[in-house]
């Protein structure tokens, strides 16, 4: 083995797929994560929506490299990078030096301008985040059972979800199905079948970067289930009582936010040029600019197609991403000529409305309905990591579509009671 | 259906068999926790040591009696009761009217007097307990990874279980296993083999509820995982640093607290007389004293066996005592004569140590061994509620006997690195 150190921070989907294409490549690995686990996020709205549990989309990072003795997995947050002398720092006060860096940190939510609304709306990133929102939606309906004042009833029972990305959309639909099918019989002195589920676009589409069609059905869908589809108008107001959309008032004690996303910190780490979004804007070999040994992968990389759009922030584009900067790092210890720039090759755009329509956007190839739905759900079991894992959440929505039971409805966090008011 | 409105404070094993033995006999029944779960507390220590997750030993209440139209539940803490206007109050405002009122509201650790132990040596009852052990547990591997001084490094590895009951032996088998066998290969820095597992007993041996025969046996079998058995000498201090056990300290980060309990604050509600573990001593059917329209049930009622010992605080006693007031209660709204005194009815006492080793204790009848383990895993997984999480338990330890893997190895919770220091 080279004494060439590579240090990767961020457990994602990028930096997993770097680690993985550096097997065998004779260099010395740490990899440093937040989190002591790797976290599947395409399927984090089922967690906060009670059809998973935690630990069915998340794994333990230092598991997966059990069997990689040049790999070592660090738990720690990194708080700066100096490049020339080509550190990493860490906030246990850790020194860690790279001969090559790979920074894969992600992106948190971004509230526009308006940070004062996290609190009331959170966003979904984190095991954490949905494990919040879970809580708030079930604890919107134990408090909605208890209450006498019926105007507070009705905004205890109307759930915002704010964006109608793939993510709101797919909120929106399991909030509705919950409130529709799962629940009604468990209550005995509210209706949860008068839930309003309200989902506001600025965009004037649902799922904006699908094909028309496939919007216009996903909007359909949704309806279908009950929910009410703003769009056209931004929210400019989030509080604990509601959210105001354009100009007019919701009450609404629960409010999801999906609507926009910041890159980490990385750019500043570095002290590189970024987009507007925060993203470092990576040269031809995805290397930060001016800093060749540093490379900047995933959504926190300004990646740009050859059509001029951007490289959307999704998995697949995370992991095209990884292996490409393995094959360039593998290339120059070996001496070998750098490998052609990134190119992204888009497989297609997913996203499901509830649990029996899906809309699947291969480009030429346009699928919405029970068969799109079918070919999400096998993509998505094929992608996660580990046997029990696909054949725990294989079992989960089997159970579901059989029983309509959602099997993890647990409010977990102390005092929740209290804190709540 | 009668007017007679019975109020059951406590989703536990207790709460749950009253309610299920009420079914049908025409009462107006609200059932109020805590929490909006019922827990399986058996099992409560595979949540803490990563072999199971929350949501398979976890049930909403609302889930279970949704086919019940005669059960209202509650999502509220009680913060009194005033036995003369026969109503409980709600920390939320709400004030519920009984006519027959069932406090089964369990019990939590006790200190003798050191309450100051608690936030270094957390107990286990609730499922935030059992998150926050894990979390412990966990991440006192990832520090001893990235620390450098040996003794702090020695202290990080040295993990103290206080009390050797049946989750004290349960808790150190385990941890020992997850250091010995599941963890040494995903680390760099440390060998977790030599993790230290402290069990300390102020009584002369281990499981003292046991024969003394079982009791030997399951303290070769933890001796034979690596377990160091302290027995005769009480813990005489908790801090940060370690525990004082008589006048020897032992440097341990990680302490969990399984030496005792107190009851619930049912006793301080009703004014009436407790014992010294602040249990209500009950009348003949299970009624508090001078007050027999309000019964005491499980863990938070002192009860008494023919032959002068107290039953146990074990979900099969709460359960029969549970059952048994519903027969009273049944009774007397139909006007028959109130059935006999309550009996206890000991059907044994079971405790494993590790994924292959068990004893029970039937009495006459006494198993140990694998034979003992599989009677036990069958046992739990049978009295687990609904076919979901009866085939999720036992596909889980499947799992782990086949691949020697946990699966719920997850630190979640905010700041997990910062705010442990």
């Amino acid at each position: 083995m080279s004494d060439h150190h590579v240090v990767v921070v961020g457990g994602g989907f990028g930096g997993l797929q770097l680690v993985n294409g550096l097997k065998g490549a004779g260099v010395k690995i740490t990899l440093v994560d937040r989190r002591n686990h790797h976290l599947f996020q395409p399927l984090l709205y089922q967690v906060a929506t009670t059809i998973l549990s935690t630990s069915e989309i998340a794994w333990p990072i230092r598991r997966l490299y059990a069997d990689r003795p040049d790999v070592t997995v660090l738990l720690g947050e990194v708080t700066g990078v100096d490049s020339v002398a080509k550190t990493v720092s860490l906030r246990n006060g850790m020194t860690l030096r790279y001969d090559t860096l790979v920074l894969a940190t992600g992106a948190t939510h971004a509230y526009f301008g308006h940070d004062e609304w996290e609190p009331v709306a959170p966003g979904l990133k984190t095991l954490e985040d949905a494990t919040t929102i879970r809580r708030r939606v079930l604890l919107a309906f134990e408090k909605a059972e208890m209450e006498a004042d019926p105007a507070v009833r009705d905004a205890l029972l109307t759930f915002t979800i704010v964006g109608a990305g793939p993510t709101g959309v797919e909120l929106a639909g399991i909030i509705a199905e919950l409130a529709h099918f799962t629940l009604p019989k468990e209550f005995r002195n509210i209706d949860t079948r008068k839930t309003r589920v309200v989902l506001v676009e600025a965009g004037p589409r649902v799922l904006p970067t699908f094909a028309e069609e496939l919007s216009a059905y996903a909007q359909k869908a949704l309806e279908k289930l009950g929910v009410e589809i703003h769009l056209g108008q931004p929210v400019t107001e989030c509080n604990a009582d509601g959210v105001k959309i354009g100009e007019t008032f919701v009450p609404s004690r629960t409010i999801v936010w999906a609507a926009g996303v910041t890159a980490s910190p990385a750019a500043r780490w570095l002290g590189v040029a970024a987009d507007r979004a925060g993203r470092v804007v990576v040269e031809k070999h995805l290397s930060a600019p001016g800093l060749p040994d540093v490379f900047v992968v995933g959504d926190t990389a300004s990646v740009m197609r050859e059509d001029g759009k951007p490289v959307p922030g999704i998995a697949p584009a995370a992991k095209q991403q990884g292996g490409y900067v393995a094959k360039v790092i593998r290339a120059r210890i070996s001496g070998k000529p750098a490998p052609a720039p990134f190119r992204y090759w888009h497989q297609g755009s997913l996203a499901t409305i509830g649990k029996s329509a899906a809309i699947i956007d291969f480009g030429r190839i346009k699928l919405k309905g029970w068969i799109a739905w079918w070919i999400w759900g096998l993509a998505h079991i094929y992608f996660l990591i580990g046997t029990r894992s696909r054949f725990s959440v294989a079992w989960s929505w089997l159970w579901i579509y059989l029983s309509g039971q959602h099997s993890a409805r647990l409010i977990t966090q102390k005092e929740t009671m209290r804190e709540e008011g």
